[in-house]
């Protein structure tokens, strides 16, 4: 199910560019002004939970922290679990661990070792945005590493002149609603 | 309108505790159990419903980074917009600070001085747990700050042997679904 032209065009006006954030030269992508806009929120929305029904999901997996936002709200759509993937040491329990390499230097991401409880679940990994696709890649490789199945991988803005979906493709399809 | 005791019970006991976490001595609430279990997950999330049905909002304001998990589900199933109150840094235009005390030093959260807008917008305040409070409540005053009308403020899970909600009580009513 792919988004209507009209559609697309409400939620990708209520995009807001912020030139030189968080250092100079980036044009951050402000999804803020998405999210304060009923309308836009709601398109948006129903557009995911339109795509998704069909998938036969049993959880949503989002990454801290802006995936928590639109992950949670479309767990709660298709009625299944939500499942937060955290950078280092936000998680209490026991957690996998996935190292990736940043511009200078290294982070990590984590997940919980039975963050699924239901056996060979089917997860879609949700975020807001992808740009070289390291987070996304590290968090996709901890859902397969817990013995999930990874249906797809979802973000609402795709940076495709950075081409991290090539990347995060050789887990599970990838879908973006906005490519810039 | 309030939780059943049965609802209650589904919700309470999908929460697990985790011993010594962040540090020795802390019992650690774990919500992730709760959002992992569809059946609890939707039982909280109808309840925040029913209740916030009727209190005409505008706006659901979901704090740093829990917060955004009911906050955004919550806005959503309302058909309202969502607003994130950040951690410092994180949030990419003009935002409003308030700085407050934790145990040993400060932190400080962020609102958009343009979150809200709709004029005498009114706010819902949510986040997952109040311990002392200082989080919360520089939040509430955030959302007074930038003009909107705060008309509760709403944790799943209150402490209420550290009384953090008695400073929170004094910029909005709080509501706690349960009480530790």
């Amino acid at each position: 199910m792919e988004l209507t032209k009209e559609d697309k065009k409400i939620i990708s006006n209520s995009i807001r560019d912020i030139k030189d954030f968080p250092k100079e030269g980036i044009v951050f992508k402000d999804i803020t002004t998405l999210l304060n806009n009923k309308e836009a929120y709601q398109t948006l929305m129903n557009h995911l939970e339109e795509r998704y029904n069909s998938y036969n999901l049993d959880y949503v997996a989002g990454i801290d922290s802006r995936g928590f936002i639109f992950g949670a709200a479309l767990a709660d759509r298709l009625k299944v679990g939500f499942v937060p993937v955290r950078k280092k040491g936000k998680l209490p329990s026991t957690t996998v661990c996935e190292k990736y390499e940043l511009e200078y230097g290294f982070d990590e991401v984590e997940i919980h070792l039975d963050a699924f409880p239901k056996a060979k679940a089917r997860v879609l990994l949700i975020d807001d945005l992808i740009a070289t696709g390291g987070t996304a890649n590290a968090a996709a490789k901890l859902i397969k590493h817990v013995n999930a199945d990874l249906v797809e991988v979802c973000f609402l803005l795709n940076l495709t002149f950075l081409d991290g979906a090539k990347k995060v493709r050789e887990h599970a399809p990838v879908y973006s609603i906005l490519d810039i």
